[in-house]
């Protein structure tokens, strides 16, 4: 091709290139015992049970390449696996992925996403041990994470028992207002650089939306100080809280003052995006908005909280989900991917 | 709407309702301790290990909705991952399961996606224990199994040795020539009632193709009688034993006497399906035919073979794979995603 590099694509290098290419940026895993190349991976699984959960991630609905780097798509989809895992009070160890993809698609780009896996994975102490590839129209990753209890029960969403008190870690809001910065027009994929999230502020909220740093160790840590019931936030607080309170039977009360105090809510940036966005409330971003991955859980009344957790409420006989008193049960913030 | 039925879609249901719907189709298994409805869920380990292997299916790549109904796809997809854990040795335990699927699939054809999926886990002793939904223009399945290896050694591709009886179980070759059939369009998706493949020998080489039937049990039989390695065949005999031979650093050797004159080959019906087609050599369907999820593994020469395997070769030193004599080393019959 005069004039121009010649990109290497996927179809370029075949299914088994593709596959030898990105199992060479894969270090073994601590509980790897068999990885990538056999027609199963086989995991250590030390506590005679293992968590398992999956994720779909599709190319125009979860990401976008426009806006998100391959590195970045990578470590968003190990991550909120990974915070899954930890929200039920277990310990990440390995991570199997499927991707699909066009076969115009840069090789390089494909490395990327693997790298990012890998990089989440190692992050959350695991390591990617198997997967699988296909050709699609689009890029797709689906996400398997399996994880060690380490001798505890799994903490459940179905614990929750009136009197406790509710307890988030992690970030909240920020994801969501990242990403409105993002579909404004005030924020570009290479983190902002150009427009107005050049402030710290607003690169810091597009950042969390591209990479979301959930708080791994919270979760076994929540288990092990005896939370109650725990959830991973992924579709918006109240909505995620509203599955806690339905599996456990309770009712979740929000007190949006220590919400908004905590420091699992940057509330100057927020309120900067929202003058900068003309949104009036911003607070609307820490209820509804997900994909930070944070953490809540429900901890009995006299427990002391694990560091790193920060009260923001309790459980109360009843149900649904209150913000102040006043009843916020609707889901209608949340996310229905048929209904985009 | 007048004059027709109105089908219900999945976007009606949206994505709860969807997941609502489905579960409420999958008894929990033996190895269920959390199933659907948790962050993640929880599956026993007792061998203190897991197997787990992952695969995509892709709507127009690795099946069409009008050549397979929903039921036979979830069958197909759950059965591809169940024999990649059987051929580890390992008894399958669990299947967490992807589907994304535009708005407008009719709730019907997911429910019945889902009766498969759980059918065929049912048949090798697993269960559907989780799950996610997304939308996307084409049907996609993203299949995980888990396994436990009962405190056996997980039995690889790399541990045949010169000397070593080759064998095989299962079906070979009557899921190609089924898919011959339906492609040359002597067959229809509602098992051929129509066309040629009416004759019971045809109709039983489309049904293969449409549910094939792993042989899940001789896999922990294999590895309890002393196999020293093992490969699920999918992307045809040939490939699958270059993958074996290169892992092992051995040559593998067919005798296609063996092969052909094996109770695993239906040399009647792939005889009447090359004759029908006008196809010359119906073995090829056999040697790089994949789909049926045969397995095929190598013993040490002084073993007992288990019950329903048949030799039909051996290991010696040198590499590649070879049939009578010859060398069948390349790849060339196999499928690669990305060059359809």
């Amino acid at each position: 091709m005069e004039g121009r590099e010649a990109v290497v694509t996927i179809a370029d290098l075949g299914e088994f290139g593709l596959i030898a290419a990105v199992t060479a940026l894969l270090p073994a895993g601590d509980a790897q015992i068999v990885g990538i190349g056999d027609d199963a991976a086989v995991i250590r699984a030390p506590d005679g049970r293992v968590v398992a959960t999956t994720d779909l991630l599709v190319e125009g609905r979860h990401f976008r390449r426009d806006w998100s780097s391959p590195l970045d798509i990578g470590r968003k989809a190990a991550a909120q696996n990974l915070a899954d895992v930890a929200a039920m009070g277990a310990r990440p160890t390995a991570l199997l992925v499927g991707l699909a993809a066009p076969g115009d698609l840069p090789v390089d780009w494909a490395r990327d996403v693997v790298r990012g896996l890998a990089e989440e994975s190692g992050q959350a102490g695991a390591s990617v041990a198997g997967g699988d590839v296909s050709g699609a129209d689009v890029v797709m990753l689906a996400i398997t994470a399996l994880g060690d209890l380490a001798g505890r029960d799994p903490v459940l969403r179905s614990g929750a028992r009136p009197g406790d008190r509710l307890a988030v870690t992690g970030t909240l809001g920020s994801s969501a207002a990242g990403l409105a910065l993002l579909a404004g027009g005030l924020a570009d994929g290479a983190g902002g650089a150009g427009g107005l999230a050049a402030s710290a502020d607003l690169a810091g909220l597009v950042a969390a939306h591209q990479r979301p740093r959930p708080p791994y160790t919270a979760g076994p840590q929540a288990s092990a100080a005896g939370a109650t019931s725990m959830i991973d936030i992924s579709d918006g607080l109240l909505q995620d809280l509203g599955h806690l309170a339905a599996g456990s039977g309770v009712a979740i009360d929000i007190q949006s003052g220590l919400l908004a105090a905590s420091a699992h809510v940057r509330a100057g940036a927020l309120r900067a995006a929202a003058a900068a966005l003309g949104v009036p409330d911003w607070l609307a971003w820490v209820l509804v908005g997900g994909e930070d991955h944070a953490l809540a859980a429900t901890f009995p009344r006299d427990t002391a909280l694990p560091s790193g957790w920060t009260p923001i409420g309790a459980v109360s006989a009843g149900s649904g989900v209150h913000v102040d008193g006043q009843a916020r049960g609707d889901q209608s913030g949340g996310w229905d991917h048929f209904r985009p």
